[in-house]
This record gives structure tokens, C-alpha cells and sequence, in this order.
């Protein structure tokens, strides 16, 4: 049978420390169960194109199987320093500036307009043909067929979902190819020139292991920079993982890192609020930047307050964790909404609120939910914690009122399953 | 002639440290330019009533000289422990809770309902009857007459400007009185049985010395406790020396004080808006404490932000005195500015703001102003201050605006002058 599979990955919202993150300060991000799919079908070698379908972007497009056969097995010099070192696990290795260029050339000749089509595009190939370069597997034609629940290019993580699917399957499709080549069984599937990378083939996988999920995360923070630049790496990391993941906490115990991964934070019902305002990101960080140069020390007050803020969520997070372990009924819902309430409070002391997002908060605190921004802010989202004490009919009133004000929302969960597999059919 | 003097005090307002002044952080109040005034008016012997005129309370007494006067000479074993020890310059060697019962009958006697006119006469007795009885002055019936620009019960000081009024008139009476018993002179003029305490004695006074001020504030403090039962003491200290305080603001060089007065800092120019909400500060303290006692570390954090920002606005006003004083354009109201945001956004997120707070704050952020809340909140009064770079019609607008919307709004000067004589007529 041909090869045929999905997977999924989820988007991302900021439970705490928008903008505080940048200045070494702690944040939460946490995975939501709006989700990207991507669905992977195999042809037969006689079928003559590879087709991607983004369908919330309009974006079908086919290539000729034979030009992008090409272009992945003549360009592998291409790969910086020792080729000796360079395998499916490092693609940090890559020269990625070279690479994406040499993508946006091919990119370009088969006439795709510029914008975020020929950048899907890009991202696309990126691990089509970086992935394939690492391996000796042999390919035939495919389509790869992507559709999202997020909103594109609104904070919610949809590109890193997106890059986070491409990587996933690429990755699951080259180890089923290794498989039909070497059967069941570790074998090593790099290139010859390339470092042996062991995997341990089998013939049928039910998901992704932390290794996986650790190869399928590099390869997809290279998506985010063709997206992006120089992305954090958080959305890639959130996108893959899931759940939650705490941002410049260090622990104690171990070595300060960048993101920890938590992999069992309960699970938290949450409004996702779009305010309906577009905002650029980069805008409102340099406003923040701009304010932290005139006040210093108030402003680090102020991100100060927020890292104490971040700290107390987590924690209390983990309490309610073990509260629900003991079978107990968790009582931290209210802390949680006096936190959500100051978090806000202090982003919007750095000027990066919006009056449509103060008016999501208002609407939702005359309902008794506590609501903050997510994300850069200036417009985009706010979300809403549910309290399981919260009637569900307060919540339908409450979503009705935001739509009558003009506001669409979402009721979905934070802290949900991070990248997965699913080998039936879409 | 019959003396004949009036005396004034101002009101104050919060520029920091609402609310986080009562957990050890830095605060700063200021005086404003809306005063509280006492006509002092002296009669001669042969008249019998000694008469109050509260006018913005509707509140003319008129007391039998006679009792009044029996009250004075019968009471002063009265005086806690040592009355060796006691005299003007010592009033907290009162048993003040005794002192204000023997008070409370008096009036009552008299048949003033209880309620604002009734603590208002205790008040004045509490100056009249306990400064008189710790000197050998004797005295001729007076008309006391107070009226005030300020808001009563608002949160700006009006009890506290009425209390430094009604200390600093008895004060100015007695060295008058005992001027006219000793001459011109060092005297002492402590009753016998206390401790002596000299008085420079003149004929001519032209305001209160920082001794002076001393001694008013000490039973302008007293008269507070009357009022409130248990006041910081920062009210009377700022209607008595007016200009700046600092609150729990050490300056390094010297010992902690609780509150350090400034007699320098630059006049600002603000808006000082009412809100038209009645509030009860003890409320909102008991509010702030709640929630300080269900999440103490995040509230914590708000509270360390918002000292940071306290004392980064005394630094400002600090340079922007320097920078007058050498002649240049001060560059300081921009960043005054923007810590009058976060300090606003910090309060709001101990929840002590008010939708109609918020209404103001945004009325004038569309006019360029910066404004906050000051005091408890939940209501009363918000501030704006008016930078210099502000057109004058912009802030007439602004005034219209917030008058349309159901605002009263006072142009007014804080840093302004405490108490001062007033030796012409009103």
C-alpha cells in the first residue's frame, strides 16, 4: 500500500510573560487544542508531481517530481563545515541562509507571487528536501494536504504548527521508507557522507518519542526562521512538545535552560477572544523597548512584578496537579484569576493593551471570568480562564455578548497534546 | 484691638503609593493649591458665645463662653502620667481616648446631632480646650470661621487641612494672648503645673517657623484621631508643611523616617478630577489585604513595582528642580508620564480602581494627559498632570470632555505651600 498518514500539531498561547520573556524574565506558554493537520499520501512512481495544499491559504500548487528529485540529491555540499558531522539530528549544521536561498530561487521560477504562499512553499521544501538530504531513503511523488483551526499570522503559533506538521511528517515518512528499504530493525538511515543516525525501524509507529519530537523540533525552528527570522524558538518548542512549557524558569536542580518542557500540567478550559485588531509583533516590542530606555528601573519594576507573576502560575499550576492526583477537588481557580487579573494589568503598564482588548477583559469581568492579553498585544487575542465553577450558561451568555460586541471566540483547552500521529485517514 | 487673623491649610493628594505606602513601600503625597480657610475673630470680654462657623457643612454653633471656659480651667489632671512632662509641644501625653469622651459629652449636652457637625465640634474643642489648657493665657470669647475649597470626605485632605487650620489658629492665638500677658520676648508660657516650654513672643508674626509647625502638626494629629480613630499621620504632615512628602523614604544619609518633607519640589501643574463615586477607603484597604492574603507573593511583586516607580518620580522631580535651577527647559514631564501610567496600571491591578476611574484615565489619554487615580480608589479622585508641552485649549477640551461625561474637574497646583498666616481679613 501506498504510504498515507496524518499529523497534527497544536497552536500556542502565552498563559504569562508576553514581553517580560525578553528581558531574561519568566513566562508559561502552554499548547491549545486548536490544531494544524497535515495529511501525507504517497503516489506510485509513475505519477509525475508532488502537490502541496494549504487550504486556508488557497495554496495548491504541484511540482514537477523529477525538478524537485533533482534539486535534493544535487545540492548536498551544500552543508557547512564537516560534512562528517551532519546528519537528520543537526540540521543547525545546514548553512540556512544558503539553503533558503537556493529554495526561494526554485520557488520562484515555478512563478509562485510572492507572500506567505511562496513562503509556505519554502517551508515546505525546506524539509522536504533538507530531511532528504540527510537520508538515504528512496522517494516517490506525494501530496502533502495542510489545513488549520488557527488563525494565520495572529500570535496563536499557527506557522510553528504548521512547520511543526511538515517537519513531523517528513520525519515519519523518511522512517517508514527506511523501514521498506531495511526492514525492521536499528539501522543507520544517513547518507553516506553524512554522520550515521541510528533509528530504530519498525512497521507500525503509534507516535513520536522524545527523540523524535526533538529532531522534528530542530527541523522545525529552521522552518520558523525562513517564516520569521530569528524566531525564540518557544512556538516550535510549545507546537512540538505541547502541554507546557515554562520560559527562563530554571528549576534548581538543573542547569538553567532556555524552555523546560512540562509534560503534565492539567488542563485548563480557556475563552480564546480575537480582538479583531491586527497588530505587528515587532511594533509593539519596540515600543516596549522604547519605554524600557526612558524609564529603566520602572520598567524593570514592572517586569519584575511579571516574573513573580509567571513563577506563582506555574506553581500554583503544579499544585492543582497534585491536588487533582490526590483525587482532591483543586481550589486554585481563584488565585489563578487574581494572577491572570494583575498579569494584564501589568502589560497594559507597558502600553501594549488595546481599548478593544480592554473592552474583551471588561466584557468577561462583568461575567466573572478573568481575562488578560495574549501575545504581543495591541490587538490580537485575549483568553479568558473557565473555572469549572462557572455555570455553563454564564459562559454562552458570555461568548454571545463578546460576538454582539463584535468579538469571535473560541472555547478551547490550554495545556493539550503537543505534535502526534494518526495513521488512519483524515 | 480684638485679634483678628486667618490662617490656611491645604489639601493633599496621593502622587504615589496608593495603597502600597500601608506595606512599607515608598510613597509620595503633595499639597494642592485647594485650601481649607479659618477666620479667627476675637471678642471682648463682655460677649458670652464663642461661636463655629463650618460653612460647607452648614455648621454655625454657638457655645456659652462660660462652660466653655469651665471645660478649660476644670479638666487637666486629665493628662496621663507625669503631668511634669506635659505641655503645647507634647499633646500625645494626652489621654486622648478620656479626653475626647469628656469632649463628646460637652457637645452632646448641647444637642448637636451626631454626624459630621458633631466631630467637627469635637475637633475644634479638642484644640481649643487641650492647647488652652497646657498655657496661662487667659482668654476672651471668638468666632472661629472655617470654609474650605476642598471636597469634604473625598480623599483630599479635608479633614486633615481643617485640623492643621484649627491647631494653628489656637497656636497663633495663644502666643498672641501671651504676648499680650508678658510683652515682647522669650517667655514661658506653660501652665504652671507643666513642663516649661519658652516662646519667642512678638508682636508681629508672619507665618509659623519649623518649630512652630512642629507643634501644630503634633495637634493637628491629635485632632485626625478624633476624625478617624486611627490615621497614618501623613494627612496632617502634608497640610502642615505642604510641598512634598516622601513616605517610608529613607534618603540613605540619614535615619528612616516614616515620612521625610520636602520644602523644594517643583509646583505641577495637575487636573484633579472627581469621579462622582463614593468609596470607602477602609473597604478598599480590607479589599487589597484579601487579596494580598490569598496570592501574597504576586502582590507583593505589584507593590515592589510600585515603589520602584515611587522612587523614581521623586528622582524626577528632584532633576527637574535641579534643571530649573539652572535655568534650563526641564526634559522630565515625559517620563513623569509614563510612571503615572504604570503607577495607575499597578494600582488597577490590586483591583482598586473603577469603571468610571478608567472612563477618566482614557478621557484624558485622548487628550495626550496622563492620569491615575489617587487615594484608596474605587472611586473618588483621578489626577492628570498637565506637562507644559500641553496646548492651553487642549486642556480646556479635555475639562469640557470630562465635564460632558459627568466629570467635575478642578485645575489645580500640587506641591503647593501648607500652612500659612494670614494676618489681613478674609
Amino acid at each position: 500500500d501506498n504510504i498515507n498518514f496524518s499529523v497534527s500539531a497544536p497552536g500556542k498561547i502565552i498563559l504569562m510573560g508576553e514581553h517580560s520573556v525578553l528581558y531574561s524574565k519568566k513566562g508559561i506558554a502552554a499548547a491549545i487544542s486548536k490544531r494544524t493537520y497535515l495529511h501525507f499520501k504517497e503516489h506510485k512512481q509513475a505519477h509525475e508531481q508532488i502537490t502541496f495544499n494549504l487550504k486556508n491559504i488557497n495554496g495548491v500548487n504541484e511540482w514537477d517530481f523529477k525538478s524537485v528529485y533533482d534539486l535534493i540529491t544535487s545540492h548536498k555540499p551544500l552543508v557547512v563545515d564537516s560534512l562528517k558531522e551532519f546528519n537528520l539530528f543537526t540540521p543547525e549544521l545546514l548553512n540556512h541562509d544558503e539553503f533558503v536561498n537556493i529554495l526561494r530561487q526554485f520557488v520562484i521560477k515555478k512563478n509562485v507571487e510572492s507572500g506567505p504562499k511562496q513562503k509556505s512553499m519554502m517551508c515546505l521544501f525546506y524539509v522536504v528536501v533538507g530531511m532528504l538530504w540527510c537520508t538515504d531513503v528512496n522517494i516517490t511523488p506525494f501530496d502533502i494536504e495542510i489545513s488549520t483551526d488557527l488563525t494565520i499570522g495572529a500570535g496563536t503559533g499557527s506557522s510553528a504548527s504548521f512547520a511543526v506538521c511538515s517537519a513531523a511528517a517528513m520525519y515519519h515518512y523518511i522512517r517508514l521508507k527506511a523501514m521498506q528499504k531495511h526492514g525492521v530493525g536499528e539501522f543507520n538511515i544517513s547518507y553516506e557522507m553524512f554522520k550515521p543516525f541510528n533509528v530504530t525501524l519498525s512497521q507500525h509507529y503509534c507516535g513520536f518519542t522524545s527523540q523524535d519530537k526533538e529532531i522534528i523540533n530542530k527541523w522545525a525552528y529552521c522552518v520558523e526562521k525562513v517564516m520569521h527570522g530569528t524566531p525564540s524558538g518557544l512556538d516550535n518548542t510549545v507546537c512540538t512538545y505541547g502541554n507546557t512549557v515554562l520560559i527562563n524558569m530554571s528549576d534548581g536542580s538543573e542547569e538553567f535552560r532556555k524552555f523546560q518542557m512540562m509534560d503534565a500540567m492539567p488542563p485548563l478550559r480557556v475563552l480564546l477572544i480575537n480582538s479583531g485588531i491586527e497588530r505587528c509583533s515587532s511594533d509593539l516590542i519596540a515600543k516596549v523597548a522604547d519605554v524600557y530606555k526612558l524609564c529603566p528601573e520602572a520598567i524593570d519594576g514592572v517586569l519584575q512584578a511579571m516574573d513573580t507573576v509567571a513563577l506563582q502560575f506555574i506553581k500554583l499550576l503544579k499544585e492543582m496537579k497534585e491536588q487533582e492526583e490526590r483525587g482532591e477537588i483543586t481550589n486554585v481557580y481563584t488565585k489563578l484569576e487574581v494572577l491572570i487579573d494583575i498579569q494584564h494589568c501589568l502589560l497594559k503598564s507597558l502600553s501594549v493593551s488595546h481599548k478593544r482588548l480592554e473592552e474583551i477583559v471588561e466584557c468577561c469581568a462583568r461575567a466573572g471570568l478573568h481575562a488578560k492579553l495574549t501575545g504581543a498585544g495591541g490587538g490580537g487575542f485575549a483568553f479568558a480562564l473557565v473555572s469549572p465553577s462557572i455555570p455553563e450558561d454564564v459562559v454562552d451568555k458570555t461568548i454571545t455578548t463578546l460576538y454582539n460586541a463584535g468579538f469571535i471566540t473560541d472555547d478551547i483547552v490550554a495545556n493539550s497534546e503537543g505534535v502526534v500521529l494518526d495513521i488512519k485517514f483524515i
